[in-house]
């Protein structure tokens, strides 16, 4: 009996020990070695994310509430907030403590700045048969007297005295065909519609250089008894610390007397009129026909153009007020690359009430918050930092966004992804979109995401393309909104949105929530795109914009490489220096730009053909044979460093490449304009849209006797230098 | 029996069941969770090189070799190499095949710039006794006349005759004192000594405005009959395409005449001499006595300063010629951080055989390739990598670093870490050490590891410190070498060690291996530090210099966060502040200095908590929320991306600090200068070696009647926003 058992034991012993050897040869290979497990990236190239973002953009998507968008907008749209003012400060409040009541990251950087606000105006017109009509200002109705009064800020005070000439646009044109037709604008208060590519400022500025005393300005389009409020100062950012931010304590300022802050503004006073107010005073011109090349959109009862025998008085005091502006911040910060950011901003303040301008971006800003903060609380972090930014003054000038960027130069030039803006959402039907030209395949990727209000089944991808009749992206060469500082000085890549154009009531006191609910403009009816007139619709309006934000953000974000495509950056340069060829007519020539170009468009492919297979192919065999033990393999069996860094080195490429553009020495004559593709250009009739140091360079030599072909051919070297730096960040090596 | 039997079989199932149990449980935990092993690094934050790096590093200082360096600068000084003639190409044949022969990946990059050589000189003096005397130019002796003879670069053509006059250094102060002794220079040819603080073309230039027709130069300490060749050009990098690179092909090129050129070269001509030479004419001249206070270090026999009786007639001849430079690089490509820079430069262009000036850096720069070449066989790869530069046409004015600084800046701007220079390895005994502050600890920490050749048994600190009673760095204002276009226009932080100062065969012909070897110069005995003059040392004294300089590039390459001090760069600059306030005199306030100097300092001492202890500490709680899964805890069990990419950004803020005190306007009245605090002044008298722009209104308003303070106080502001950008660098966060 005791041999069988005795040998039982013995084998149960031995498969014992065995098995106790066998699960201590694997413990040991598992302390050292983990199986590699392929990253979903490596499996799935085309779609870069992780299916842990995806499913949160989805979700994204589906938190879009009717109620809490007009909600937004009625509480931000009380009542009036130009900057500088107690209402501002209100509504500064508000979207701070919405951002902390979302339990994000909420800071507010506070500048103090030169503001403009009017104390008096008066204009009175002494008619031919002897009458006067004094004007009045204030916009009749509903709205009363809470708004600020229409006024040009920045304008210098004045009383003149003058007969009153139209000059159309007020462009360099105008005053040739005014010429040519004897009428003298010297000493002449000029009436001037709006358009043209004008600025306000630009028109004021052409007209004191004809010898004008004073300007009016009306706008076409506006509902009849609105007035187009506006600043007419040159140059963006507070005028009194050009180049560097305006510090509450201890900042530098200039003396306001300093030629450097005193040529920021015009040398005549001016101010805007009602359509009726100028219809008033047009009608009562004489002198030559208004000219048939300027009647396309002309009132018909405007006949003449003056001068006379109209002769206005008109008088305009303001004052210049040191005030705080305030810009608000909520950060998400990013887990796997919190040091690089993506920016949604919009500015908050308004002329008025801002209904449409600019808070119908704001209530969308404070709804993409909700949205995010909502992920949050679901366990979605970005991989990258995400910021939102209300910015303050930007009607003055992009003051609040101007003075920020100023003063984070150092910071955004090394780390900004992108800036994404929205300013008015919702102005109308259509969605409008420009940005450069890396951003336009990942933006059309993600119209394809987001649903038509309108339309079942559809997307705005469908609605856009087809009310464009394909793919129609602008460009931002303007200083339109706050995207200007971030371009055209920081060199961050840039985008703009919204829905609609051109909305009557822009800058008037009739942008107001009320206003919009309760009269309307029939013009506006129902679209494919929602109206945001109509109460019936909710806002279905501000839910494309909100997709279409947030969206873009998020796929910046959270891609693990930035879905930037260069390869349609040098394509679009191709374009334009196909465009400057024929503007230049022989006086230089386009063949260094021609050079850079191919240089960025190898560049723009190889670096795509790297993002596509990059990953399978992971290290050279030199490299790998150089790698010692504990990097090729962690303790864990992961390729550790040198894999992660890959895709932090391609993202980094991408993103910088954009900053090539930029030029320490900024745009002939306006050096603070650092981007040497898109910008503004000094001559407004240009027909060049982009190089705009090119085409100040052609200003200029049209201005001067014999030209000065030169000075353009080192232009066209320039940009053309700065296009070879951007295919040297996005090649990503030493030229050796 | 069966029953102890079966109880004990039961008791052993029982415990075996128990054990593999146990077993399963640990091999669970270990297959999903690995005991985070602490790093090294985090065991020991005072040594942070992980132990297979910091064997490498012991390796590289074993390596040094005798006969390898002597071979080197034999073989490099063989010929003259003067920048663009058949030599200059030959040497630099020499230095591309030894890089490639040590299995390195080796790049030549070239640039067509203008250089300029003489073609006639001719001076004779006539004396009061109507004796007159024809000098000779070429210098005694064995070197022959295969050198070029002693000229100024970019001199321009002349021909004239005047009355000699001494002008000590050539300063202002020195025209101020000869005014004061009633001298009038207009019209006479000056007779100036090196030294005082003037470069070649400052005392030219100076000349030219006091009314001179040209300038003689000559240097004390000099061998007697050595004459010191030089550049007169202003500025640094090709004339014909300031701010740009020169490329071969297709890049632009000012014409000769622009008006951007022309201020580059002085308006009279001039020619260096030898002592023996300047003594038969100072010995001659009458006047009034040589004033007191130049006594000091001037020859005992010049007595007078003129002008005249004696009268010297001079003609120069130059051309100028487009000419082919080449810069030659070796890349070692770094591991895990392949996209960030330690570059080691050295020019390799002499005027004649280059020996000391600069061929004795260049051997060493040939013997650290060769060692680096050595570790990589040994299977080391440094985690940055590491580029070996070889620089062309640096006499001329820095030419062939400029232009590659200038074609890369975009890259070097995002990537480049430090540059570290060596011109003249050794020129007689002592360290001399020069970098941007932040390389201080890290400089000090491994003169502790090189062993001092001499003294057995001590390392090079310990010489290096008794020799100077302490630690003893100095800056890098001057544009004395290929670092100027790195710090000065590129922000990138940089060093420059060289051993001795001032040696006796500067720029002659003299500079030959044969004449050290043969020569020598009793003033140049063993000292503490071998010689390079001496056979028997056998060029010991090359070795610190090659190792210190290897050894700093391996630990820049290397570390896992760059070992950047910037509190010490905050009290440099806290004293810089105390030194600008008391050459100010009150004219302006340096408040805003001291105040971002404060912000800078708390950065600085918050970034080294962080690097100290951040491992420790590895992310916030809510960051720890939000990360799914995937993120906290990859499949083999190590924290990822996260922990990875802290310390990139880290070293990143580390490395971009720098940038922040880059300003795109650059310095008042030479704008190529973009550094705030290193950089060179219009005023060569400052009191002030740092704050260049400052000192250039300090200076301009001195020449102003009435002065300017507001000048020198909004340069004083714009130092102040460089150093709070550097501050924000270091910080690493957008201000919100």
């Amino acid at each position: 009996m005791a041999n069988p058992l005795q040998s039982r034991i013995t084998k149960l012993s031995t498969i014992t020990i065995s098995f106790i050897i066998l699960l201590c040869i694997l413990g040991f290979y598992t302390t050292h070695y983990t199986f590699t497990q392929p990253s979903t990236e490596t499996q799935n190239p085309i779609n870069p994310n992780p299916q842990s973002k995806c499913h949160f953009h989805d979700t994204y998507l589906s938190l879009a509430s009717n109620y809490t968008v007009s909600h937004y907008l009625r509480s931000l749209t009380l009542h009036p907030h130009l900057a500088g003012t107690i209402g501002a400060h209100q509504t500064a409040q508000y979207v701070k403590t919405h951002f902390q009541n979302q339990g994000l990251d909420t800071k507010v950087v506070e500048y103090s700045v030169l503001l403009s606000y009017p104390t008096y105006l008066s204009l009175t017109a002494h008619f031919s048969d002897l009458g006067t009509r004094e004007i009045e200002f204030s916009e009749l109705g509903q709205v009363g007297s809470r708004v600020v009064r229409p006024y040009h800020a920045y304008s210098p005070p004045g009383s003149v005295m003058g007969m009153a000439v139209f000059v159309n646009y007020g462009r360099g044109e105008d005053y040739r065909v005014l010429g040519a037709l004897g009428v003298n604008v010297s000493g002449c208060v000029v009436v001037a519609r709006r358009g043209g590519g004008m600025s306000r400022g630009g028109v004021v500025r052409r007209a004191a250089s004809e010898g004008a005393v004073a300007v009016l300005t009306y706008t076409e389009g506006v509902s009849v008894k609105g007035v187009e409020r506006g600043t007419v100062m040159k140059g963006l950012g507070d005028p009194l610390s050009p180049g560097w931010a305006s510090v509450v304590e201890g900042g530098e300022r200039l003396e306001r007397g300093d030629d450097e802050v005193m040529e920021r503004f015009p040398l005549i006073s001016s101010m805007p009129i009602s359509i009726e107010t100028a219809e008033v005073i047009l009608r009562s011109l004489e002198g030559p026909q208004v000219p048939q090349e300027w009647r396309g959109t002309l009132n018909p009862k405007v006949g003449r153009v003056g001068p006379g025998p109209t002769v206005l008085n008109f008088t305009y005091q303001g004052e210049e007020k040191i005030s705080i502006v305030r810009d608000i911040f909520a950060v998400i910060r990013g887990t796997e690359e919190p040091d690089r950011y993506i920016l949604l901003g919009n500015h908050r303040d308004a002329w008025t009430y801002g209904a449409v301008d600019p808070n119908s971006g704001t209530s969308v800003l404070l709804d993409v918050a909700r949205r995010f903060a909502f992920l949050r609380r679901l366990g979605w972090s970005p991989r990258r930092t995400i910021i939102l930014c209300s910015w303050d003054a930007e009607e003055f000038g992009m003051i609040g966004s101007t003075e920020w960027v100023e003063q984070n130069i150092m910071n955004l030039g090394s780390r900004a992804v992108s800036y994404l803006n929205v300013d008015c959402a919702v102005q109308g039907p259509g969605l409008f979109a420009s940005m450069t030209p890396q951003l336009d395949d990942v933006f059309v990727d993600i119209t394809k995401k987001v649903k038509d209000p309108d339309a079942e089944g559809t997307t705005i991808y469908g609605q856009w393309t087809s009310r464009n009749k394909g793919v129609f992206i602008q460009r931002l060469s303007g200083v339109d909104s706050d995207f200007a500082p971030f371009l055209q000085h920081a060199g961050v890549s840039s985008l703009d949105i919204y829905y609609g154009k051109d909305f009557p009531v822009y800058h008037t006191a009739f942008d107001s929530y009320d206003w919009m609910i309760n009269y309307g403009d029939p013009s506006f009816q129902r679209h494919a795109a929602a109206s945001v007139y109509h109460l019936d619709t909710s806002f279905c309006g501000f839910f494309p914009v909100a997709g279409l934000w947030g969206l873009i953000a998020l796929r910046l974000a959270d891609d693990p490489i930035l879905p930037f495509n260069y390869v349609t950056y040098a394509e679009q340069l191709q374009e334009y220096a196909v465009i400057l060829s024929s503007v230049l007519e022989g006086r230089a020539s386009v063949l260094p730009i021609n050079t850079s170009v191919r240089h960025l468009l190898a560049a723009a492919k190889e670096i795509q053909q790297e993002v596509k297979y990059g990953r399978l192919c992971v290290i050279t065999v030199p490299q790998r044979q150089n790698l010692d033990m504990s990097q090729k393999l962690r303790a864990d069996g992961s390729l550790g460093e040198v894999e992660v860094m890959k895709e932090r080195v391609l993202s980094d490429r991408l993103m910088l490449a954009e900053r090539g553009l930029l030029d320490a020495e900024g745009l002939l004559g306006s050096r603070w304009f650092k981007h040497l593709v898109y910008g503004p250009s000094v001559d407004s009739e240009s027909k060049l849209s982009v190089f705009p140091s090119v085409a100040n360079a052609i200003y200029h030599s049209t201005q001067m006797e014999g030209g000065n072909n030169a000075t353009i051919q080192h232009e066209i070297w320039r940009a053309a230098r700065a296009i070879q730096r951007a295919a040297d960040a996005l090649k990503g090596d030493l030229i050796s």
